[in-house]
């Protein structure tokens, strides 16, 4: 249908998502359940592996009725079709602080181990029970990559940025209320953070986390 | 001059400071360096004490012109007439994360002495050398209250009052760049902080954090 | 479960609300009424009592079926389990201007009192009808520490803190609209306050205020 | 110079300040002070009289060497060049929180002075220091209309709207820091205010509630 | 109750509403239907008349149950009790832009009139389509206050300001989207109108409008 | 020295600015005037003409010495460097509400006419001064796009809209104070005009909207 | 009913709408669709056709009762009654980032073509995916004006804006999430685009796009 | 000095940068040059290389007199005392869009370069003239991270996201002007980015951008 694409262009028409064995992904959210089907089962003809996000249970009833080997991880609201799964290689520690954090910190797991990351949760570390943050130190030292979820004040990776030595990938939840509401303070609290080697993507965003982190994961062991 | 000051408002018409022997408060900021001794000349007229912030050099120098014994907390930018100084009581711990809140934290020192309270300083602690904050906990703890002075991501009050049962008063400092310029990111993750017994003072407001400190501090002696 | 717990960071692992008396707090709201009292009874096995903030009558009812000594504070939105209250000391001084900034009110009264404070409540004493808080004036002077909840233009903490010479906790409240909507006119008046002594919480903390509030009057006794 | 003028518009053509006897009004700031001067003196051969707002002493100056007979009013910034001033009517009260919101108050006065109006000033009845607010409280109930200025949280607008039944035009000041930088929080504050009667400008116009206290005070004579 | 109010306030414990016969106002949002009547009644025990701002049909069912010579004014959201009504004098200008301006502008209307104003309604006069407004000239002129109420852009208050020699008071309301939703565009286009005579109330506030107008109109009366 | 711009993008490596004949742009802020002048001979080499924007006297000196031809036009702050300037066409209205306005319209007109626009200026049309724009209303309507100048409220273009049948491009200019500082009360208000036809550009952009205008009429004149 | 239109005003009295044949323009939000309906059929007495925006299904209902020609574009939620529509003339190029998009491009789409445009969609060539846009570039490169809808990061118009030499009119919209929610990152990315020839509407006023594109495309072809 | 340290910390007192090899770290900025020259000798006694970032000339100067061996590198504000570099190995690709984020830029690339990473810079690629990004992608591609710098709308990390599958660290810088001034615009669109893989760091923190790029790149080589 798109000519030119064959021409000129040839080194960039081809799908990252293809290239690397990534998951192709779809976002629920504002999609009708049955389109969101419809769309997962046109990805997996041209792709290995479909990954939806922010999914309803009524999404993951129109997929499962297409796709019936579909996996949904309901608290991550996250739906995977993966016949072959890639194999999992490296350590990404991942971080929250709160319960209320959970969602956002699940997406990120769910997005990372279907890029083929080793993921070990840390929950409920956040900076006012400094102790428990402590006692996973060393846990957490021991992965390629950290994922630090925190709402409220954001604490959390200014923390861990001052005690690891890997990057650490930040994530703002809309966790707050008050001057925090909808995650502006944690976010920039995050951008603010004096700790080196922190970086941060949008608030909410698991999915944008998991990503980068599975990126970095898969640099630090593919040399 | 104000007549109706004798009447009806007998109760409202005491003025705090000379109830409490606390300093009267002279800000310097935005008045000329003659008009700021003027004044302080005229307050030492009916108060034991006085306390002049945000001073320059040259505003010492006209104190000092007209009010030999003044001393000049360069830091702190604040000068102090006080020929018999309070007895200083109770033990107020001051805690600022880096180099470039000490101004700040210093006005809360000067503030907070003045009033009669004792101040033990505890800087260089920020939360990303979590170390050296909890290496000074046990010192921290023995005060009656706490002051903690960040900008930044402003994480450090939250830290600490999780580690602490005493109050603590949080001072956002105008340190930061970016999303954080002047104060707000540090200033926001303050009210957020998921820690309890944290409250909040205005962005710099080291003498606002140093005169509730006090008043705290007072009250737990007095009972 | 911890192991590290028992080892180098033993002076952060105790407890706050073991080592004080002090209620441990659950946050109802984004909790189901299972969670919420589930929580409720495994913390109890710890430690003397609970306080559930923002409770819903249906986290009311899921907890009263678990433990049926709950007490339902509703307008403070407030559930308490307590089987050996806390002698109550002190006196705090509990202000709120309008109407609809009663439930912030009642929840700092709540947890003050379940911290083991006397509570004195002046409501209905907004500035713009002022000879009504001035006719509570010598009451308030009597305590110990003031709490000042207002929403719109957040004046009554500036009002107080001119008036009383004890520490003054301001809450705004999120009563408001148009510039004012969601309660950050009252936070940015409250922050600015020209009167010495004012400390603020986030917008509709009440429970921050009253804990912070509970810390300074227990001081206050303490000495 | 604007044929259509004379034509199909010729209801609004006429302009305002020729209509009234008001001054007609010259800002200076972004002027040169020669421009100013040229303005000052092109204005007054078609006007009875002109008013020149933030005028610096170099604009005074340059307006002096082409007219003499002008008054310059410092800390106003204002200059006045009125052979023939209107009679003072009614009565403007002009009150104002703190010293450093005076030149905005006095830019207030001298325009509601030029336009023939009566105001007497009540400076430093800052709602901190109630009782002396309270102490004028007669003499201001006296006025037709009101006019209100403060910086830091602007609660002086809201205090004297419950205590006066004239309208209060409340003018914020740049006098602030922190969240309240630029005067922010005031303008909120006085937009927030929960007394009735009280209408707004933006920060720092005291031209403008001048202007618009004078045009109430000569409707209020007029009839 | 308030034991003090006869003593040293005896200045300022008058109720404003009763000095003067204007109504006493209860604002219904947030107050369930039998509250606000009983207030409602409550009030008409001491005073001539009330105004309910802001109610819904429930509030006036429940009103009426109560007050059987209630007057609901749908579109304004207003109730009154007046069995009294005060002479009505003067003229108030009441100009709005656009249709959804109406249920502000009528609020205005319906407070105005209540408090004895005559007040001549201007609608559908937004500055896109001029020649609808420069119409209705001559009979704005003739008001002693005009109000004006406009969302969107917010422009309607700086041209008349313009056109008359008459105080403006200006109302943004929250009809807007994108930038300009929650009515800030209005609000901030009013504040900086760089027409002299207009003061601002807050978004949305008909009623604070409308009193507002009604203080100055009467003023113009009274002499 | 960019190989790959001979092959697979050859539809994209033609530079605009060569393919219409339109002047290339060198912006000045923050760039030294010996490095803007060098600038400006490199690019004449390949360009017919070139605009140098924000141009400082001292970067008019530095372009004057190697490029004598150079003509400044100082209220613009624009360079231009055309030894064969375009045939004028079609025309352009260019309205500015004040004169601080001016430099922002100016900037708009040379860049318009340096790619071979007619333009008209309508200075000093601002909305508080109605009459002087409809007086130039019938000459406004003759042009094929209309820019719109304005800061403070920001109400030109939507006024405008209303009455010419044309695209307005209008510009916020940073002209303000207090709310309005800025800018961003102009920009808001423009970007919310209920006026159909009107789109905007950043403040103080006269380069854009001159630039954006410029194309819609030679659009206009070329079919 | 309006006298003073005959008069003096009557260069501004005729409806440009009319003199134009563009559609008369009703926005159904906010209006019952019996109301809406009304208005349809009273335009359509004094205008040759109708455009209704933001109808829901009910007001399509609405309408239809009364107008059974009326068109309903669902996805654009518009209303069209336009019995006799205008000859399509030029090209417009109508670029959408994302499926979310689309809503709002219709919208554009839609009044355009009921001005007379010939619109050519290219949906789905957000940045992204690079290759799909720069595949469609010849046939945008054909348009006299291209609209460019976006939200998220709204990079489109400024790619865009690099690649081709017509104006291009930019909309933002509310999809996004985070610092993004309601489009406000877009909006501003977009008035910050450093590609000239750029400029922006309100978010997610499609209406706006499309009618200024229109207005654009036929003076390109009018001359 | 720090007791504490030798105990029961054991396992957090080790210095990150100790352990790494990495350089510890100085800003200059607010620092007097001798004191920052003081503790960059002070550092070099316990670790073998120090970077100092935002130096001035003045700060050159003083570091030279202490440390003759300093290299200077003026554009990155960077001053690094490195007796012994690190081998360089992997490969960082730098992008930068326009010449004002060199300086930024810079600052990001001395900082990887000093943690031992090979960077390739790619200056001048700005999407709005996208065949110089294109003509660069296979270059960029072969990098193990890229680091995306722009100001104004900040599109630049979005495309670069789309077209290669490593991590992107993305840097707002505070080029920008109305409403992108301060970088805010860059920096909300980077975070709002619909590509994935896109992490973001403070606006203008090129220092921290480097850091992370290079904790990334080393994790890469490393395994």
């Amino acid at each position: 249908m798109d000519a030119a694409d064959g021409a000129g262009f040839a080194q960039v028409d081809h799908d990252r998502a293809g290239r690397c064995g990534f998951p192709e992904v779809v976002l629920c959210e504002g999609k009708r359940p049955e389109d969101a089907a419809a769309i997962a089962v046109e990805v997996l003809r041209r792709a290995p592996r479909v990954l939806l996000t922010r999914a309803s249970p009524e999404h993951a009833d129109a997929v499962r009725a297409r796709l019936p080997g579909v996996v949904h991880h309901e608290r991550a609201r996250c739906l995977v079709v993966d016949p072959t799964p890639l194999a999992r290689i490296g350590l990404i520690a991942l971080c929250a602080a709160g319960t209320a954090d959970l969602p956002v910190a699940e997406e990120a797991r769910v997005t990372a181990e279907t890029m083929g990351a080793v993921v070990e949760a840390h929950y409920d570390v956040g900076v006012a029970g400094l102790h428990r943050l402590l006692g996973r130190l060393d846990a957490i030292r021991r992965a390629r990559v950290v994922v630090a979820v925190a709402g409220m004040e954001g604490a959390l990776p200014s923390v861990l940025g001052g005690l690891v030595d890997r990057p650490v990938v930040a994530v703002p939840t809309s966790v707050g209320y008050g001057v925090g509401q909808g995650g502006l303070a944690a976010l920039a609290a995050m951008l603010s953070s004096c700790a080196a080697g922190v970086t941060v993507v949008n608030i909410d965003n698991g999915f944008g986390a998991g990503y980068a982190a599975a990126l970095i994961n898969r640099g630090a062991g593919a040399g």
